[in-house]
């Protein structure tokens, strides 16, 4: 398991007064990068200079309990499923303030050639570290 | 079935050089203003006048073909499930390029009293254009 | 003068309850857009397929009148300054519900090989779209 | 001088490639809210408790050198003029890798009420730390 902290941004929040449901994707895809930092050069490098990416082909978000401006979470980020060139990631999102779940998003992946959108082998670093953190 | 036309914006694109697997969020959300549209003062009416929501409660999307800036989404929005004080809209987002389906969004919803955010009876207004579109 | 309507979006409200400073450049950019429909292609194609683009130099904005979700902007875009490899745009972003002018954005833009980040002698058919609305 | 650093994201790049240029405003706001950090809750209960907030008046920006995804950003926060309402922030944002500066946003806000949208005298507080970072 990685753990990521995430404070609501002040642009987060929508005319319902509460974080975009939208918004949690972003949190979703920060708390990968930061699942990611392991990598040489981290997840930019792995977009920008070896052109592979981590595209989304499935997402699954419960909300629980909404975030208002000032809130803060602890993210807890753990591989669900490994596959040969796809991943699940879930992010469980806990609302610092009462330890309330806020959301869950499951996440899968798919390791993909960015400039062809094909597909790819996963590498092996990236293997590694969803390895790594593989529930039981 | 509505049908509701949106173009990707320049910012929505990201460093993948697709569009942002958040975004179709926002874009199930710009549909679902749409959908809402014949209610009065519209979906913001409901929202500012009328003090009530429908913040996600859960949220399933599939993505199947990717999104370059120039592209545009013809996107058909349905009701999938209707309860008492919740509704499933299903968005079939389409690439008009070349009509290929580019992302399917499933979107669980509950009318909530947005002050207290508690779940509350679906006003008939609403209720009525869920049921008008409701998949057979 | 070219005229771009926007509605405010449910997620560009900020936790003040207005629109987000910010989203006043995505207005700007957006209205661009729309400045520019008469190029072949539009502007996707100029970025996309002449990877040519208008990155922002400089811009000046002043805000009068604050967005409430369920606000729409009437935005009338004109051509301030026109150089040789440069150019400012005037957006005047009118509020719809009573005609307040809620902000007005001075945006000077320099055409740019995007590759090369490097700028490049002004394309004859963007010149004449921004030589057309040149202020008197 | 108040230093804050800010790696860009993933979603912040837009077609060009580079980081759009209406999220530099997103990071002079995320600047201001590590600027007042000190406050009792920090910017959040100023916005949420007291019901003050700083919108922005007026906002000039000249951007001198694009980012992309992977760089980060040291931004140097001081205030370039302080009135009885209003004060002027001055954003100054050097890109990491080369020392380059790549923007700097000039950001004039006015202490305001923000139920009524009324400018008010300026806290004792916020001007505190106002005055302590106010340039020579």
């Amino acid at each position: 398991m990685i753990v990521f902290r995430r404070a609501v941004k002040f642009e987060e929040i929508d005319a319902a007064r509460v974080v975009f449901f939208g918004a949690f994707l972003t949190y979703a895809h920060d708390a990968m990068e930061a699942f990611f930092a392991g990598l040489p050069g981290g997840y930019p490098a792995l977009i920008m200079e070896r052109d592979v990416g981590l595209p989304a082909v499935h997402v699954e978000t419960d909300y629980t309990a909404p975030l208002r401006y000032g809130d803060a979470l602890r993210i807890e980020i753990t591989t669900a499923k490994l596959g040969t060139k796809s991943a699940t990631l879930r992010h469980r999102m806990i609302r610092e303030r009462d330890g309330a779940l806020s959301c869950v998003v499951l996440q899968t992946v798919v390791t993909t050639a960015l400039t062809e959108m094909r597909a790819v082998a996963m590498p092996d670093d990236v293997r590694a570290i969803l390895a790594a953190h593989l529930e039981p």
